[in-house]
């Protein structure tokens, strides 16, 4: 199977995916390396504020940030009804963006202001073509090509534990889910993917993020990301559960990876910033 | 290592050990099953209330249930001071009992209050003798040699997570934690077995209980039972942690067993009620 699983190719822009609850008042470790990713002080950063029904304080409060860590332009993309996602005023903005930041919210707002308009081709070129995309929360939820549309939280997994639908697709044959330590979210996890065999799960802590580039992610931040890895599990026959009944999971891999540790999503190697790494036994 | 491992021999009577929360008022799955590892219609059950402030309530709560579910006699053993563990009567109760039962509450009263007492002695005796011995919540915690005295709810290990103390020894190589998915609590598991190398964990959720006889261990009840085997992880360098700072573990091998499934401590392997267990790829 590994062998024809297809993640990102080198040429394409780095992923900023962030657990929710990033830092945006004091070092702003994560949102410092998108700024950076995206150009620094030459980073025209292109805000989009889809996910939120707040999206005039949210559109605020990421224009006050990204320009307070020296981004040159910060423009804000409100996008409401998928009409404003062919509105060619917006496009351009997007055009001209060397960075893209998805807020949070509700992600399927996402999906359907922009799914089949132009802003998603235009998306899809731009990071084609190597911009970074960003995106915290909701923003962080859409990045895979199948995204946990809602879900309960709860570390056992049961069959109604998840729903799932399309994500944006900048990322595949990953799962994401966000909130993660925060919200107890390893259960809904597990069913997202029993649901999508053999991808991946990345479970992405608060005020933490995952940057993938080409087949590598790398943490930062405070807490950690949970790489889940159900390739050689085994489990329970889902099509004779009931609904709320518990699934049986046999032999899942689960890797704990903080600030500066790495992910080879080609290999399913983890690996160390340093030496540290010692065995247990 | 595996070889060096001694569980519970089979002469020894079994343990149920309970998530917290279990069913008191209608099917009484987990209960019902206690008492009829007692001895059903038969069974004398003494029920010590040694983790609680509120042991009134709480005593006669479990009579109640037990009454209730058959039992031929319910007494309640009250210790709530040291001394109170070598009252001859109390000693009396639970030297006839064919069953004995610690209600939740806090684990590190229990200890406090039984800890190399003539209770303590009589306690190991008597599951020696094969007497059945169950614990709910705090009641479950004390079964292993070391316990998770108190810790924080956090699905990212960190060191500070958890603080370890003695428990009552009962179940050897094993650390239990409950309300497992209720309180999300993985990360504090994780960190327990970082501190206690070699050791099984085994995380049970609320109105789940596992049932220990010999070397196998099946799962009965509403939730899932989750084990960790850390065999074959390996962590970063404890030493050099902070306090705080998270830590990174590669490789942890989970198992998620729902109702009816079960596990060899020994062989570290998990199987199936039925034959419903597909590979999954």
């Amino acid at each position: 199977m590994a062998q024809s699983i297809e993640y990102q190719d080198q040429s394409k822009g780095p992923l900023v995916i962030i657990g929710g609850a990033e830092d945006r008042d004091e070092d702003c470790t994560i949102l410092r390396e998108f700024v950076r990713l995206a150009g620094g002080t030459k980073a025209h950063i292109a805000v989009l504020t889809a996910a939120t029904a707040y999206f005039e304080e949210t559109g605020a409060e990421y224009d006050r940030v990204f320009t307070q860590l020296g981004a040159a332009a910060v423009d804000v993309v409100h996008t409401q009804e998928p009409k404003d996602a062919n509105d060619p005023r917006l496009l351009e903005i997007v055009a001209d963006a060397t960075g893209v930041f998805f807020t949070g919210g509700d992600q399927s707002r996402v999906i359907r202001v922009v799914q089949d308009s132009l802003l998603e081709d235009l998306l899809h070129k731009r990071h084609r073509e190597g911009v970074v995309i960003g995106g915290t929360s909701a923003g962080a939820a859409i990045m895979p090509e199948v995204m946990i549309a809602e879900g309960d939280s709860t570390t056992h997994p049961y069959l109604n534990a998840v729903e799932m639908s399309q994500g944006m697709g900048f990322l595949t044959q990953v799962l994401v889910d966000q909130h993660f330590a925060q919200r107890g979210r390893l259960g809904r996890l597990l069913t997202a993917l029993l649901l999508e065999p053999s991808v991946l799960g990345l479970g992405i802590d608060e005020n933490t993020a995952v940057i993938v580039q080409g087949d590598t992610l790398e943490v930062i931040g405070e807490g950690a990301a949970t790489v889940v890895d159900e390739s050689g599990a085994s489990h329970n026959n889902l099509s004779q559960l009931l609904r709320d009944e518990a699934m049986a999971v046999f032999g899942v891999r689960l890797h704990i990876l903080p600030h500066g540790y790495r992910f080879n999503l080609k290999t399913r190697q983890p690996s160390t910033p340093a030496d540290s790494l010692i065995p247990e036994h």
